[in-house]
């Protein structure tokens, strides 16, 4: 049985504790990690594991973020709390421990067939969505899911979409959902790139540093919108790098971090400038808006993810990066201190088990797999995957009372 | 003091087996790996550790490899012994293991200064030379290296120049090393490309198969003498990726191996292709030509090297790489099968800790590093760096015989 309320969370921040120490072997303090001076070097810098934000340890210290930028939200995010944990990321090793993190009250439960939609919707009073492979696929709604939103919003949830995706803004997936009649406000959906510009905020990024990207459009629009200066990013689509002999590559020496997202134009030349500026500009920061392995853009297809490019960038450097997005739990801290949202009454619905899933279970939330996107279920019942939801279904729009569930079929 | 002979090399066998024992917790028997068919899934498809072909049980198994394409060489070369060892690579942590492999007779012992180069000149038969910042900086010769090539050839030494450096194939760098008037045979030059080659011809790649290239041209004129089939490489430098929803990029099925090397052009859709032929051709290789962080093409700045590109490919596959370039021991195997060579007789001259001098420790032979190239003092002699050579010294015409040796001033 879950135990709630304030011991609960004594009793999970402890254990989480526990875990963080025994998976990494260090626990990094927020303070003296980079809330004092984000350009002292910190994890990123030393250790060989990634440094995945995380709400473990998150009411042992708290900041106090400058969220004054002309249009970022910052209303009620004025006493975020953060903090790093180092915790293992890649290996199947590593994600049973992962894992485990914050899941004491299921540790070992199978996932279970979603049948009764009806009582999980009624013991939650949020819904997060992912949105690639659960809201849409390629560009096209996936059926029924604008009557499921409308029927939970007529119940009075209160909705969230929450995308890995960086290379649009909130304000353009704003757009598609609106397209599709979704009804989204601006700050009801969120992508990794604006996490990254969030988390450059909360660590107080200072004014006179700039981040370098490696990515599309959109990560520029949220540091635009978080008045934080920028280079790179398609503007260097179609440099070239110089082997003439002699050639020396002058970098900017202001870059303070390097922000890594999907790039479809990744290039020599952007590893070699990210390159620099994490060898060369002391405390650089390397961001990882994301570390998905493989994404289905066009529908069909499983194409490399960000851990592409991230990949490329921890290859040349040996260093490791500050991942934002799911599974990191920083957007959890980030919604659940913004709208005061308590995390037992959030549902993390998602399509993927190594992001969604995980980041739904590290951050304390039920947890639902739709199989609508990577994930099939030879996949979730194989025995080399650790990572459980509550509950599975075929698709979103299960969730509508009164649907006929059927036994999942995508295989 | 070094035990030789027989008793020696069952010690060393031994003592290597439980180091790789140690260091990765399982040993691969070239007949279950790769000996019987190159395609069934190996160690690059299970492990989360990058395979280096070593020597460490080279004695316990014996392949035997067809090598005869038309113009490869094969007349000393029909029992190699090889086997694989999954080895830690990346961190310092498993530097420290890896280096201590071979070691057992300087196991903590300080690389000493050269001091007196006839000594070492007259205690070894055969040198092996890196060639990038050992005999050549970004395209120039370096001084005294002509004299001192001259000097050890009149001494009746055996000389072998061997680079990670994959762009070019032996030809072109015998061309680039009889410009210079080094009197280079194509028979004495080896590069990380020529060291694929081999690979896939050892393990008895399949006719009807053929390879993928992330590579510059090298490449694909080492495989043309090896007779092996292939696709990509500079063919694919100007090809996009489609995502328009729907777009489906089918893949050459007959894909046996992924061979990554240096690759300027390196773009998201070889990534593309090369992920997806790892990911759905059953038991299709990932051969990393080598591994190196940074690399000197200009002469004045460390720019991204190879690891950029098995780093993205690692990174949304999952999948690690058979690495045949130095640190493996694959060419040291090689060059002692064909040339009767014997290894306490070698001396293997380089600029770069990690491979260089690793490839010469691991094969048990002596080791040179220069500071002409991507090794300083400082790096060298800090506390993190765990793998010493027997001798250090300023640059290679240090070995003149009456040279007037100096401290090594480089930093």
């Amino acid at each position: 049985m879950m135990v709630h309320g304030s011991r609960f969370q004594l009793v999970r921040v402890l254990y989480q504790s526990v875990q963080s120490i025994m998976c990494a072997g260090r626990v990094i303090s927020p303070r003296a990690g980079f809330a004092t001076n984000p350009f002292i070097p910190t994890a990123s810098a030393t250790t060989d594991k990634p440094c995945l934000l995380s709400s473990a340890l998150r009411s042992s210290s708290l900041l106090s973020p400058q969220l004054n930028g002309p249009t970022f939200p910052s209303s009620k995010f004025s006493s975020l709390k953060l903090c790093t944990v180092v915790a293992p990321r890649y290996s199947s090793r590593n994600s049973v421990r992962m894992s485990v993190d914050a899941t004491e009250s299921n540790a070992g439960k199978q996932a279970l067939l979603l049948t009764d939609a009806a009582q999980l919707i009624s013991s939650v009073e949020t819904f997060i969505f992912d949105c690639d492979g659960v809201i849409w696929n390629s560009g096209e709604l996936l059926e029924g899911v604008k009557e499921t939103i409308d029927m939970l919003r007529s119940l009075g949830k209160r909705l969230y979409f929450l995308t890995n995706n960086s290379t649009k803004s909130r304000r353009q997936y704003a757009e598609r959902a609106n397209k599709f009649g979704l009804g989204v406000r601006d700050d009801e959906i969120f992508s990794s790139g604006f996490a990254a510009a969030l988390y450059l905020k909360t660590i107080n990024f200072p004014a006179n540093k700039k981040v370098y990207m490696i990515s599309e459009s959109g990560l520029s629009e949220e540091l635009d919108q978080a008045g934080i200066s920028y280079i790179g990013g398609p503007e260097d689509d179609d440099k070239k790098a110089d082997f003439t002999p002699g050639a020396y590559l002058h970098h900017d020496h202001d870059v303070g971090a390097v922000v890594v997202a999907f790039d479809r134009s990744v290039s020599y030349y952007k590893m070699q400038y990210a390159a620099l500026c994490l060898r060369e500009n002391p405390g650089c920061l390397f961001i990882a808006t994301n570390c998905d392995e493989v994404i289905i853009p066009t529908g069909v297809q499983g194409l490399p993810g960000e851990a592409a490019m991230v990949g490329a960038i921890k290859g040349t450097t040996k260093k490791q990066p500050i991942v934002v997005g799911k599974p990191s739990t920083f957007m959890m801290d980030y919604l659940c201190e913004r709208f005061n949202i308590k995390r037992e009454q959030i549902c993390m619905v998602g399509d993927n088990l190594e992001t969604d899933i995980l980041f739904g279970k590290n951050g304390g939330c039920k947890t639902l797999l739709v199989l609508t996107g990577v994930t099939d279920l030879k996949t979730l019942h194989s025995p080399e995957n650790s990572i459980q939801p509550d509950y599975y279904t075929n698709q979103l729009s299960d969730l509508l009372v009164g649907s006929k569930l059927q036994t999942p079929t995508h295989q």
